[in-house]
């Protein structure tokens, strides 16, 4: 499933201090100059490996790409900079590539120096064991994630290959959270950019579990140009992969026991729609009562009302796991609470808004809030 | 402590069912009549009562204000309305005032039918029983408060009370949750509105429990007139119990265990300091961090960052009780983790920003977020 022309490794470097185990730091390697897109976090307070990426991105092609979990290297100044130019310098050197075409990622705790010692002493571990095994990469940016997020497509003979990490601080602010995807397929600059532009709209874009939009979001693409295939094809295949790993974000998220599908239909516009959807993918209380399995629909029309959008009250309804809870704003005509009861303890819970008001519309995904998601994060520095 | 005019009762009325006992109706009386100042939700779906008060409100004098906890008569439609009018009608009755000078007030679940029979069985109790007792009218509009909540202030001869209720669907959109203000100095209803509306920006409109804005926000002021003072006495007078009571909502967030005070100075404009205000006070992770003591201050900073104002990172400087956190954007020089640690463990937090782009403030106030948060918001129909 690996497209041609990468490789990946992972080791263990101490990032989050020498006596924790497991690994935190991570390798991609491209055999020839990768065409590359990125988008990044929206964040004012971006981080270095942002700041750097987004130079480097800029230019059009990298090699590699390194990754460590467990620090954001963001609030550090000019430092971190240095920093992380001192990590892909060395990287750079090893694989015998240029300086600028070494693409940093972090993530992890806020305002700590990263550890470049540390992890320079194990680029050449990294360096030199590079394979096909994209797990240990995947596996080696996990920070609260329950399980390595990697999605893999077709397009004809070309492969797509995606993997990512979640799952506190996701927002839907660009390209949330650290994204890889890979393909072989022959793809020019401009058109990787204008794919995973219009992927992201819908997908990363479309996701919450906590409202905080990271310092550190950062999605790449990069395409070693080895298979050509109809573009069509490879949009798709890049689309799905990258639609494939926001789900798997959201279904990771930090304490989470349901995923929530929220689908806005008749708004004004699309962007209104976004606002009505995300209002209510936000809402605490919404979130609570979906962990509760509680259906107090009142708490979902509430955030309707109180997104910022104009809408008509009296023309609202709900429906939630096809069943209709609210009709022309008020309770649907023999509606049951235990119905709604029996709906909302299933995995996964569509709420489908309707508003009236034009064809604007928006599909966004979110989680319950649970007691887990209280413990994860009130943790001494998670 | 009560101003000269106003008596108060309350009872039990099944507003819930038959079943729950408690406190959950009540009546304000005031014997001439008293000119009136509200404020209202912005949410756009608007209870019933919410929708019959600002009507009555504009007409600028009431004799009464009839209240209930345990249904919002929210999402109710015509019906509604017409509930809210039959009890407000035998209030009236009863009293013998105007049909259209006795104000309805409700809290409690949304999407639900008053009981207006059931309450307007009880409503000779309650005109009956009227005496000077403020703390059963506070109880009886509890919900998931754990305090009835009563201020009070002397402008020279004259007494200005306040009562309010939390506790959850608190957010800074106008006058959040129920809250009445009873005075006996002399006012014009012009004077009236001018001191809630300044009053409200920075003390209702500057808390934050949850995020969600309330169908049923309204904070009604009523002056008797009995009293000549200064006008500038009684503004005070009437800040100051509005501010005592915004607090005391916040101390009584649901599941708090921390009241948190934010100020941002430096902003460009003081609506930008709001926003960032607000940003921060509404942080799942700064919430969560302040809940479990972690002195994890990124989450702060990138809470800043995606607030949507305008501000430059490099000159971020963060304060947590009096203690210097973050200077020139990163970590100050000689932070200790431990002396954060400690600092947060107090009931009571200060986080004071300054963003170095201009003269714009706001303070605002907030709570952690707890296991009990999501215990009380998730059982079956809180």
């Amino acid at each position: 499933m690996t497209p041609r022309g990468f490789t990946f490794s992972a080791t263990n470097a101490g990032v989050k201090s020498p006596a924790v185990t497991g690994l935190d730091m991570g390798l991609i390697f491209c055999d020839t100059d990768a065409v590359v897109s990125g988008v990044f976090t929206t964040n004012l307070v971006k981080a270095a490996p942002v700041l750097v990426g987004m130079d480097l991105v800029a230019r059009g092609t990298v090699r590699a790409i390194v990754a460590n979990a467990g620090n954001a290297n963001a609030c550090t100044g000019k430092e971190g900079i240095d920093d992380a130019m001192a990590v892909t310098g060395e990287v750079a050197a090893r694989l015998g590539v240029g300086r600028d075409q070494v693409i940093p990622l972090s993530t992890g705790v806020i305002g700590v120096r990263l550890p470049a010692a540390r992890m320079i002493d194990k680029i050449p571990r990294l360096t030199q064991g590079l394979s096909d095994d994209v797990q240990v990469f995947a596996r080696s940016i996990m920070t609260t994630d329950t399980f390595p997020k990697v999605a893999c497509r077709q397009a004809g003979n070309a492969k797509v290959l995606g993997i990512a990490k979640g799952a506190g601080m996701i927002a839907p602010n660009m390209a949330t959270t650290l994204a890889v995807v890979l393909t072989d397929a022959k793809v020019s600059k401009q058109l990787l950019d204008n794919i995973i532009i219009k992927a992201i709209s819908h997908t990363f874009n479309a996701i919450t579990i906590d409202g905080d939009t990271s310092t550190n979001d950062t999605l790449l693409a990069l395409a070693s140009g080895y298979v050509e295939e109809p573009v069509a094809a490879v949009e798709q295949a890049i689309t799905e992969v990258i639609q494939e790993l926001a789900l798997m974000i959201v279904k990771d998220g930090e304490g989470a026991t349901k995923l929530v599908q929220i689908t806005v239909n008749g708004a004004a516009d699309n962007a209104g729609a976004k606002t009505v959807a995300m209002s209510i993918a936000n809402s605490l209380l919404v979130k609570t009562a979906l962990f509760g399995c509680d259906p107090n629909w009142g708490r979902i029309i509430a955030a309707i009302g109180y997104s910022g959008v104009t809408v008509n009250p009296d023309k609202i309804e709900i429906t939630i796991g096809g069943y209709p809870v609210v009709v022309s704003g008020i309770e649907a005509p023999g509606f049951e609470e235990n119905t709604l009861y029996e709906i909302l303890k299933k995995p996964e819970i569509s709420i489908d808004i309707l508003l009236g008001s034009g064809s604007g519309e928006f599909r966004a995904y979110t989680t319950d809030l649970s007691y887990k998601y209280v413990e994860i994060n009130s943790a001494y520095r998670t």
